[in-house]
Order: structure tokens, then C-alpha cells, then sequence
């Protein structure tokens, strides 16, 4: 490839969102991978973990040397888990690299809010505030031009780009908000557990960590900004059994009185000239597998005037705009360019 | 089997309510299945489409004749789709049958209500107030002895047995209900569409009817009835790419301060001597595999002080408790027998 | 219970067979489950790991001990897996317990050939001798009034009932089989990896052991018995994304012409009176929906006259007929009972 | 886009196969798409059926003329059924297109036969002997500057790859060939049926068409090709409960002494330059995930010196290999471009 080409390298390349920023990656124009890192299993070819890889990546995993990353690439990608990052990041940034990192541990501004959640130490405030918080459609133009990104949580991804633009109008109550959220089983990485254990998961439908999950506070702190007070969510985690796919059921109570079009009016504006966003026309709601292997957010709305509370249905694949994909986004901001850039693809369907 | 056994008939055999009953009463002490009746297959060997049934089910199905059954016949099951029903089931009562109905033609009080909601003309309104709702564990004692028992809907049996306890002890804000469901496709049926379509429900999660779904008005009619005052509820239903299992996730504002460990006590206070409902202890919630092919009811909390909210889950096997378990249920209340005959085995794990 | 009921202990109660045996011996009339025992969780209540069965079994897991086990019961089932089973059994055995091991340790006669393809110490050769091959329909006559009964494989009880009556019968050409099978996930157990984890085996097909899987020499040991020379198969195992349920389907050349009217009539015949072994009619194949949850093992025909080769599709349950329901039909056996006692259930279906 | 675009058409652009190509074409560098045609759904936009596909493709559905399409179009994708493309194909050939056609009507040379196993009216035979059969790897030269491409089946497509090297090279015998096949359910179209509903065929495995699939001959017409003498398969197919995939697995006697180590290095040869096809190393064999999305056929080996026999394992994703992408592949051919142009992604994965 050019000269002309970003290098980047993929720390956590054995994990799915790693798989899936090689995925991308390889599609894009003005990228070349330089290095797919993994510290378990350095030295070893990614395809004896991930034989779709065949013919594909013939690159050996690097272990994770920041002098040698330094060396090679000009970006990090780290799709490590939160507690790695928070080590690793400074270290990247020290260098000099410019790092999108995927885990939490960039995204709370409050090191106590990210200490009670994470139940890790929080990295240095400095870098907490140097982080831009890369919700590409909300906060893209902030994004631009800097070095250290922290790529939001699949959940907070779906539900926020669902909630912000009617609290940003004032159309509904921030004090009455409750999310119920539901994601493939991908989610929940790489690691075996009985979790995630087939014959448990499969044909079962679970609830999990209601109103404990990592990602309330990252949704409440947007929240906080966009509606300038603060905003406590109800919030409820569930397990599908499929491999991708997150929806966030929404619902709020309407300040005023608003149609259904009206919501689909205020959305297509709020969000216009975004690709990746798409408004469903009235009476109509997305389904999880209309986004699959794609980097879209479909939204859809349902208002009820027998209880003046309106419904928002907000899906993602979590692997892609819920992770790789909206890391791509964010670098493309980065650098000026097109946000599309290597993300063009339609879903797979089915 | 022996003289003193009742003698039961299934209309719509061939559906999948109707089928769960069979498996069910193939194993009741106290019941011989005398007629397996479908209007569309009668004089066909059941094995033609359920041939699971083999060497287990050797009748032909019956057509729909109302003497033939009076003949035969002591109960009857009308496993038929709504506005089947409302015209089939005076025609039992009047020749004398005992009735259980599946279908939700006579659940609702208010005929103009049902027409409303379920587009066909209601039944007469005597045999409305006839009609006693079976939800066996709150109006079982009303079931005893009657001879029309209007069987309740998948998503009501679920929702109503998670919230009824808290609203009837003045715990929750009935004006704050948000039903969040989520059903397996068997409960779509067994006629085709694209919407079950394995290709296109098969990983997939996707909402539909958002507050339009025609459980609503049951689900309110009941619950107005506990509070004694009229209670609108939000109400979303979702598919889940699995076959069987509901679960109700809701949430309401608690009227006070109460913990976890204060709402399983009141639940399990509510249902001593129950064995279908079963409360889990703080910090565990069911999930839909637990009650898989058996008659269980899996009641679980989450008490969120930040926001003053209870989460209820609650889960059933939408077939079975949701349909033909309770259904069976309800005869054993009907006929003074315990209300567990038949209904005992444990859920099929994995 | 009454004091006529045979006490049985369960070894391995936290396995997928284990808490299958739980299921149904819970429901047979002659039984009295006197102990669950797991020795990684003795002395937790077994709802901490298999919440469903909530309410039902309330008794802690025991761990085991060879004199407790012997004071509280008649009969063990020991589903422990290959190599524990081979060091548990001979003192259970000793302590003048009925044994049914669910292992593969004491399923073929020569001790050379078990440590060939188990990769474990093989047992004694006498209590490899005295051991007694469960595969009910085919030597439930040798069951009886035994005291060591070893429970026959998943793979091998579907291929062999599918096999041995045209085998028998002189039919098809023992050099010539082929047996390619399919099982639901649930058959690699509860144990966590890689293999069986969500994201990796859902929405995917894969091969695995190819004609190495250690079925292999007690399908070739049976046939063999049957067919009064070696014989070898080919031998593919598959895992299906689902969790219960095995397909074998199986090859072999015809010695002579035979329709498949012929061949439904010779395996009816073979098969009178066994009330587990479904025939099913010309030109119509067993799906593994058809026998879920339930004991059954369906088996249809295709005959191609193009190449002279007989098509045999045989299904079960894997946890059911494929474990702990034929073990069950054995103790059923061993004790003289009705051999469908407490099995009798039709497939869950939907 | 530029004028140097080849202009296509899709004809059956709302089955799985005219999707697909959809979201091929949209990437394919050389592509315009100028038509996409449903005769069922002409005038509305392709989003009512196909939401995934707002905001990406706007055009609304053309009917079926010829006129237009020759006025619009270079080269048209016929992905309509069997017995359709036999009527519409010789008109738009007629019409001066060039046409790549995924049903099977000109895959047979021999009319006759095509009509015994398709139960249609043959195309005239011109047409069938103009029509190249576009196994890429295989026929690739002969499609080169063609105009009538008859694009292979999916199992035909999965079983050739994986069979032609060894038969070819004269190591198997052609008389023993076995395929036992598996497909998602995709593979089955769109068009609802009982075997296709959700709750059928979900946590099912079923065999179907055995021996009796239309797949057969030209499985058999290719091999006998290859190996210059009739050929006759056994071949089973099965349904399995996923959307997408297909694995052969295939049975032949070795006709002399071969290492699995000999296969891989026969077969990497072979196909030397074919970056479709990947040939897995001794003692691993593909998966269908390990393929999934993308237009790769992997293959894999076992040998068995007990039975003399060798296991080949082909996998392909049957929308894109075994349909959809095969047909762009052949499209580049034909023109003389790369074949992998629009098709370089890699498997989708988890």
C-alpha cells in the first residue's frame, strides 16, 4: 500500500471487537494494518484462533511492546478490556500514538464515578479530560483533530443516539426515562463462561446486572450535558440469544403533545447529513438484523396518547457501531476525513 | 382408562396450543381425550402433521360437529383463534359442555372494548359475564364449579402475576406501569408469514404491535380491578429468535421505600400454596429457559433507590403456563381436583 | 414415598445427564431419589447452579462417600465422566450397590482398545466382563437382574438402533458403512470452552473427531456381535447450532434388492413391542424435533436403486434416549419393571 | 458513477439471492446498478419488503421488460426460479444482454434429463449447449467473453470444489462417492412454507429430498466430465437451523495409498491462484461460520487407513458461493477483470 497510507495497529486483536476492526480495516482505502497485537498470544498466527482468517492475515500477533508500536504505526486501536486500557492508553499516548481506545476506561469524566462502577482505578484525571468522548453523530466535530478518543459502550451507542435529539428539544422528561436493552450474546466477549456456555444461553432469554450495568453512568453523564441537569435512568440489561445485535426500548413521559411524524421530522433533521443514522418512518421499528454487519443506528417511535409517554426503539450491531465500527468512524474524524470511509457496506441479510 | 375419568375434547388440535394440550393430558390421571378436532384436517391422521405424535396419538382428527362432541364429551377445549371462538363456544355451553377457552374472545368484560381491540363482533354480553378468567392463582377459587372459564393470554398471565401482588398491597403507582415483553415466535402461531419466517426471525430481535397489542385491555381490565381504579399501562411486545418462553420485564414507581428483600416476602406471602408461581430470592432474576415446557411461573426484583423504580421480571413458558398448562390448570380448579394434576414435571433444562 | 420404592443416588447430578435424571426420576412412580451428589459442589443446594429446578429439589448435593451411598440406597447412576467413572464404579459396585454408569468406561470388552481411544487406565477386565451393555431394545434381555449395566453412547444408540436390524438380517454389506452424525450442542456437556461457547457454534456447523471419536470401536464392537465378523466403519461427528437432539444418517450397500416397504416392515417387525422405536413409513424421514425431551429413536429409509445404497436416518434425544432416559429403561429392566415406566412423556413440540 | 460502468440489471431483486447481489453490487467498482426487478412487487420501493436496505437503495422496483431493460442495461442477473429464467433468459439473450442466471434451467445439457428432475418445460437446446456452467474455479476460462452464464448450484458448488481435485486426479473412485449435505435454511428462499416456519425448523435438524434433489445431476454431469465415465452420487441434503452455510461432507475409497498431507498439497495446487478457495492443513477442517459473508469455499480433510476411505469437508456461504457472489465472480470473468473485484471482504465473524 502508499505511502500515504495511516499505519495502524490492533491492540486486543484476538478479541471480537479486534476480529471486527480487521474486518474493516482491510476495506479501508487510506489504512494499513501494520501490526494485530495480542499479549496471550504473541508469536502465534491469528488464524489459529480465528481460521476465517485464512489466506487473509498472514501477519504473526505481536506482543504488546510500546516501543515497537511506536516504531510502526501512527494510530492505536485498543480493544482491551477496561483495567488494561487504563494502563496501557498513557503509555501509547506518551509515545506519541494516537489511540482510539474501546473499553470504559476513558469514558466517565469522574474518576470516583468510574472507580464505583468499574471497580478498577481510574486513570489520571488529566487524560480523563483530554479524552473526547467519540459519539460520532453527537460529538464528531470534537473528535476532529485529536489524539486520544474513547469509543462509547454498544449500550450507551444505541440508547443515547435514541434519547439526544428529543432531550435536546425538551420533548420528553428527563426524570422519567427507563431502558430496556437487549444484546446478542457477542456482547459479552470472548471469555468462556457458563454465561455464554451454549446449551445455557441458547433458547433462554436473561435479564442481568438491572440497573447495575457499567454503562448507566456513561449514558447519564451525556445525558447530564445534553439536558444541563442531571439525569438518573432506569436501566435493564438482557441477554438474546443470537450472536449480534442490541436494541434499546425506550421510554419517556412527553412534555407536550407530539406525533409520531413529528418525532420522525425532528430526527431526520437533528440528524442530517449523518449516514449512519437512519429515522423509520412513522409505525414503523427496526429490528436488530436490518443493521447487521453494518454500521447503521435505525430508530423508530411509538407515541401513546392514552399515557402521554412515547417509546423510542434504537438498534446497533453491537460489534460494529457498538464497537469496531464506530472506532473506524471516530478515526475517520480524526483525520479529516469522510466519516464513511471503509463502513459503506449495507447489512447482511439475512 | 377408567369409567370415572372426564372426558375431554380439543378444538383446534392442530395448532400449537392445541398439540401442548394433548402432551399435557396424554399424562392427566383423572382425563381420557376422547376427540382431537380440526375443522381444516378432519378425517386425517394428526401424524400427517405432528407426526412427534406417532404411535402416541392414533385417532383421526374430528371434524367440528357440536352433537358429535356433546356426545362424547364432558369439557371441552377451544384452542381456536379469536373471533372462532366467540361463535363456537355458545354452541358448546348450550349443548351442555363444560368450556375452556384459549382464545381471547370471551377475556374482556366490555364487548365494545373487545371490538375495539380484536376487530371481530363481541359474544353475547351475558356469556361475557358468564365467563370466568382463569388466571388461576388470583381468581382460581372463582373457577371452582363454573362451566365457562375464559383461558388468559400469554403476556397477561406473565405481566399480571408480577405486578398484582405489589399493586394490590398499594406498593406500586398504578399510573406509572411500563410493560416490557418479549415472547418466543411459537407464540405468533403456527400459520406462515414472512414474519415468522425462520430466515428472517432467526437472529433477529424486532418489536412490534408497541401499544396496540390486543393483551392491553386484559392486562388493564385486571389490574383496574386490584387498584379499584382505572390503570393505563405502556406496553411493548418483541419477538425473541427462540421458540418457546415470555418474559415480562416492568416497571413502576414504588409508592414508598421498599427493598428486595421486602418484595419477595410479600410475593411469596401472596402466593403460599402456590406451587406455579415461585419467587427468587433477592438479586436472582428467571430467566425463560427455568420454566421451559413446564408450568412455572419465575417471579424476580430489582429495587433501584437512585431512581425510586422496581424492576419486576417475570417469565413463563408462553405454551404452557401462557396456554395449554394453564388451561389444564384451570379444569383441575373447575372440577375441585388439585390444581397440580398432570401439570407436575420440572422444566426441561437444558 | 413408600417403603416399596427403590432408592436411587445420582453421582454427577451437576451434568446435563444428571439433572436429566433428575427430570424424570422425579415423575417414575417406583423411585425415590434418596441423593444428589456432585463432588466439585457437595453441600450447596443444587438450585445454585440450576436455578429451574427451584422448589423441586430442595435437597443440598452430596459428595461422595462410598459407605453414605451405600446406607441410603439400592441403585446408582453415575454420570461422571470417562475415567472417574472407571475408579468409582468397582466400589460401588463392592459396596453391594445396582450400578448404571453413563460413562464410556465399561462399554467395551477389551481393555486394550478402551485405553486406545480413551486415552484412560481401562477398568478391570473381570468387571469389564460382568458389565452388561445397556442398549435396551437390542439386549434389554441381558439387563435383567444384573447389577452393572454400562449406558450405551449418544451416537452409538442412534447409529446402532438404526443399523442392526438390516445388518441382522443379512441386508446390507457390513464392509460398506458409513455413518454420518449430528448432535445438538449439549452433548459436549456443561464444561466451558471455546468449542461450546455462544458467539462461536451459534449460526455455524462444524465437524469435529473425524473418525476418531471414541464411539467409534463400541459401534464397530456391536456391529460386529451382530454381523459375526469385524467390521469398520467410517465415522463423522458433526455439532449442530441447537442444543438437544442426534441425527445419524448412515450408509451402507444393499447385498441384494430390497424396496423400502420392505425395509419399514423388516424394522417393525424387529422392533414389536419395543415402544421407544419408531418405524416411520415410506418416504418420510424423523426430524430430531420430533423425539425432543422424550425417549424415543425414529427411524426412516431411502432407497436409491441408481447406486444399490440404502439411506438410514435415525434420531433421538441425546440427553434423553442418548442417556439418562435409556438408563432409566435399563434400571426399568434390571428391576423386572415395564421398561417404559416413568418415560412415557410424548416429545416437547413445538 | 462513470460512464465506463457496466450497467446491470437484477431480475428476482426481493429473494435472497437478488439481495445479495444487491450488497455486492453496491461495492463492486466496475458496477453500476441501473434496475432492480421484482414482476411481484413492481412500483413499490425494495425498502418495503427489505428495510435493511433504506437509505441505500431509493430506486423503486422495475417490472419484467425486456425492452427497458435492454435500453438500460449491458448485463442482467437472473435470480428467478426454475421454470421462470427457462422462459425469461432466452428472451433477454435474444434482446442482445448478456445474462448470468442463478436458477438451475441451464445447468443440464441434456433436456431430458433436466425435465425428469425439474418437472419443467427444457429451454431449447442451443441454448443449453451456448449456456457455460460458471464453476468459477473450474470453468473459469470458458466463461471468459461468454454471454450465457448458468451459474451452479449451491450444494453443486460446495460438493464439486471439494471432490474434482482428488477425482481428477484419478485418487478416489468414482462408483463410492457418498455427499452427505447440510444448508441453512436460507437456502430455501424466501417464499413461506410449514418447512420454513420459525418454530418448525428452529432447534430441529432434518433430512429432506434424499436422494431426490435437484442438485444431483448437475453434480453428476460435472463429475462424470471430470473423470470421462458416468458418474452416480448418493447424495442426502439437510436442514439446519441457521440462515446461512453449507457443508458437504463427502465419502469416496481412495484408489491407492494417500496421506492427508498429499490431499492439501494436491488440492493447494490445484487451485493455486484461486483466491476462493482455501485449503485447510492436515488435521483442521473448515466450518461454515469460518466462511460466512463471503465468497470463500474452504476445505479440509480426513483419512482413514482403517476403511481405506478419505472424509473431505467443503464449506461455502450458499447466499454468497453458492449464489450470489459465484454470479459476480462469473460477471468479472466474463468481462475480463479480476475475479475477486467487489468480493475481497472477509467472512463476517463471530
Amino acid at each position: 500500500m502508499s505511502g500515504h497510507q495511516v499505519k495502524v495497529a490492533i491492540v486486543g486483536s484476538t478479541g471480537y471487537g479486534g476480529v471486527e476492526l480487521i474486518r474493516f480495516l482491510l476495506e479501508h482505502p487510506q489504512v494499513e494494518i501494520v501490526s494485530v497485537i495480542s499479549s496471550a498470544s504473541a508469536g502465534a498466527p491469528i488464524t489459529d484462533g480465528f481460521p476465517h482468517l485464512t489466506n487473509i492475515v498472514v501477519q504473526n500477533l505481536d506482543g504488546v511492546d510500546i516501543q515497537e508500536i511506536a516504531k510502526k504505526a501512527d494510530l492505536v486501536f485498543t480493544a482491551t478490556p477496561s483495567g488494561v486500557s487504563s494502563k496501557l492508553v498513557p503509555q501509547l499516548v506518551e509515545a506519541g500514538l494516537k489511540v482510539i481506545d474501546l473499553s470504559g476506561d476513558f469514558r466517565l469524566k469522574d474518576g470516583a464515578t468510574y472507580e464505583e462502577w468499574y471497580k478498577h482505578t481510574a486513570p489520571e484525571a488529566d487524560l480523563l479530560e483530554k479524552a473526547v468522548y467519540g459519539l460520532s453523530e453527537i460529538y464528531g466535530h470534537e473528535v476532529v483533530g485529536q489524539s486520544l478518543i474513547s469509543n462509547p459502550g454498544c449500550y450507551s451507542t444505541a440508547s443515547l443516539l435514541g434519547l439526544i435529539p428529543a432531550l435536546s428539544a425538551g420533548w420528553i422528561d428527563p426524570s422519567t426515562i427507563i431502558i430496556d436493552a437487549k444484546s446478542g450474546v457477542s456482547g459479552a466477549g470472548r471469555g468462556t463462561s457458563l454465561t455464554v456456555h451454549y446449551a445455557e444461553i441458547n433458547e433462554n432469554f436473561k435479564a442481568y446486572k438491572i440497573n447495575k450495568h457499567q454503562h448507566i453512568p456513561e449514558i447519564e453523564q451525556t445525558l447530564a450535558g445534553i439536558a444541563k441537569q442531571p439525569v438518573t435512568v432506569t436501566f435493564t440489561t438482557h441477554l438474546v440469544p443470537m450472536t449480534r445485535g442490541i436494541m434499546s426500548t425506550m421510554y419517556a413521559t412527553l412534555t407536550g403533545f407530539h406525533t409520531e411524524k413529528e418525532l420522525v421530522e425532528l430526527y431526520t433533521q437533528y440528524y442530517e447529513g449523518r449516514r449512519f443514522v437512519r429515522i423509520r418512518p412513522e409505525g414503523q421499528w427496526p429490528a436488530t438484523k436490518e443493521v447487521l454487519g453494518s454500521n447503521y443506528c435505525d430508530i423508530g417511535f411509538s407515541v401513546d396518547s392514552r399515557t402521554g409517554r412515547v417509546t423510542i426503539v434504537s438498534v446497533i450491531d453491537n460489534v460494529v457501531k457498538g464497537a469496531a465500527g464506530q472506532a473506524i468512524q471516530n478515526m475517520n474524524l480524526m483525520m479529516g476525513w469522510d466519516e464513511t470511509l471503509g463502513l459503506r457496506n449495507a447489512p447482511v441479510y439475512p
